[in-house]
């Protein structure tokens, strides 16, 4: 099958051989997959990851052996595979499996090629109103929805999310919709507009908004993002990491501990709300995308992605 | 009044000012103080504190203009002086007021003396079964009493503390009224007996422990406990951060966030509940007590607990 391959550098490649299906798995044909700044790190190194990157996607399932009833539905998929079987599975807790492996990203061929496999456990039906276009933004719609699933987010909080980016846009509009006192803080005053059309209060300088943040977001994206949350958070508000990049950072955990500041690490989140939302129409991903390429382009697509300030790159792999 | 005085170095001086308590306030004569990590690290640097250190006492209200009921009373206090009108004291946390004094750390005079002044508003009547020796130890017991005001602790979880110093003894007595499932970690045999002998689980290497807590409060006092507590918790765990020490550390909040952790910073806690543990013997602090010394050896009494794996030091102030 046609492929984009992530080895030293990307290349599309014709020849890849199409991922079969183990038991309890799906073999799915994609249809669209996006890109994500997770892709974007794993060129810089991060997991050392080695094969077809790519882990946003909508598609179709070609063959499900032994659950025939999902052939030909069109699918979203949880990205994280766990074996189901581990104290952390059974508590519960797949995504956190120490055996999963994740679409695109660790020990699983991802999405920017034509076809990947998941589990069958893990798949969505997507529902018939919602295009390709908007469904590839389910996985990234969901780790947004996990900020919901951890902290318990008051209508009367102030409330700042940080960063302009894809994931803090989206971040942004589903703290929106809890109707608590938002801000968001960015860099690039075209991105947050998208925001401030949205109604919500949009700024490039917080420095009014310093210490006096319930909670706090931190979707930067950098390095430097942890600092900035600090400043903006109360004395006993919290902190979102969404942020994942590659290496640590100098942080001052004793001032956190002063000032009994939380911080909650999040990650994945859940695709049902994430679907009904989109289903809603509450949040509006169209405004996101900046490109669309073909998979034959695919390194033309990562390119782009790349560059400073750039939303959301489609990629359409059938 | 005689008093311990830090200004670059420390010394017992016998004709220091005593302080006058001003409107709200109570004047008390001090009767026992202890010396805290907090105190030392003053010393070395933190919070840039010049005058009279000291923040735990037991002493009897001398003067308390307007609210005469007090006088005579022997009381423990809450060392955060705050002002009462501001956001952060309306919405109901004190001890984060941005206005506060806090006794003998930052701006007001502290317990190493023959007198201080407190609020009235800060101070508990200490019950009579309680000797001043034990009631010297409220202010770090309601510290860790603050773990369990901030935190679930399940009577099924799996619990860890690192640091068998003066606060992670106390930390872990307090989780173990919980009835969870708790080690307890540290570097010193002979401290750690003093919780084995009260049939908590004690080891000196959590290695087989790794990545199986629920919790883990961090109260080595150190930089390096940050990273040990990681290694510990497991996915979607939390990890209480109870040490405070001079400057910051490299922490690696991106795999935080990928393993979804949350950090609950803790500082000052509950006094009443303290008072409550200490009046019903749940606790055993007297086993703590390494040395007592008169005010007038003051300095020695800091010498001797700036030696590494001391306990509490008393200094009797009457």
């Amino acid at each position: 099958m046609r492929a984009l391959l992530l080895d030293k550098g990307l290349q599309v490649v014709e020849d890849y051989p199409t991922p079969e299906p183990a038991p309890g798995e799906a073999l799915i044909r994609v249809r669209v997959a996006s890109i994500c700044n997770t892709d974007l790190e794993l060129l810089a190194g991060y997991q050392q990851f080695r094969g077809v990157p790519g882990h946003e996607f909508v598609g179709v399932v070609e063959r499900a052996p032994g659950a025939e009833s999902w052939e030909g539905r069109r699918v979203v998929g949880d990205i994280n595979a766990a074996c189901g079987e581990c104290p952390t599975c059974r508590e519960g807790c797949p995504t956190h499996c120490p055996n999963r492996t994740t679409l695109g990203i660790n020990g699983r061929s991802g999405a920017f090629a034509e076809y990947l496999t998941l589990p069958v456990r893990n798949l969505y039906p997507v529902p018939a109103s919602i295009p390709d276009e908007i469904a590839v933004f389910t996985e990234p719609l969901a780790a947004a929805c996990e900020i919901l699933e951890q902290v318990h987010v008051r209508p009367t909080d102030r409330v700042v999310v940080l960063g302009d980016g894809k994931l803090g846009i989206l971040c942004t509009q589903v703290l929106a919709l809890t109707g608590c006192d938002l801000t968001a803080i960015g860099r690039h005053e075209e991105k947050l507009d998208i925001l401030a059309q949205r109604g919500v209060h949009t700024t490039l300088d917080g420095d009014s908004l310093a210490g006096s943040a319930d909670l706090v977001v931190e979707a930067t994206g950098r390095p430097g993002g942890y600092g900035a949350a600090r400043r903006l958070v109360r004395p006993r508000g919290a902190i979102v990491l969404k942020s994942t990049y590659h290496g640590s950072i100098d942080a001052d955990l004793t001032m956190a501990a002063v000032d009994e500041i939380t911080l909650v690490g999040s990650r994945c989140g859940p695709f049902a709300p994430a679907l009904r939302l989109l289903e809603q129409g509450l949040v509006d991903v169209i405004q996101l995308i900046q490109a669309r390429y073909r998979l034959a382009d695919a390194v033309k697509a990562f390119e782009h992605a790349a560059q400073r300030g750039t939303l959301k790159v489609l990629v359409d792999t059938d």
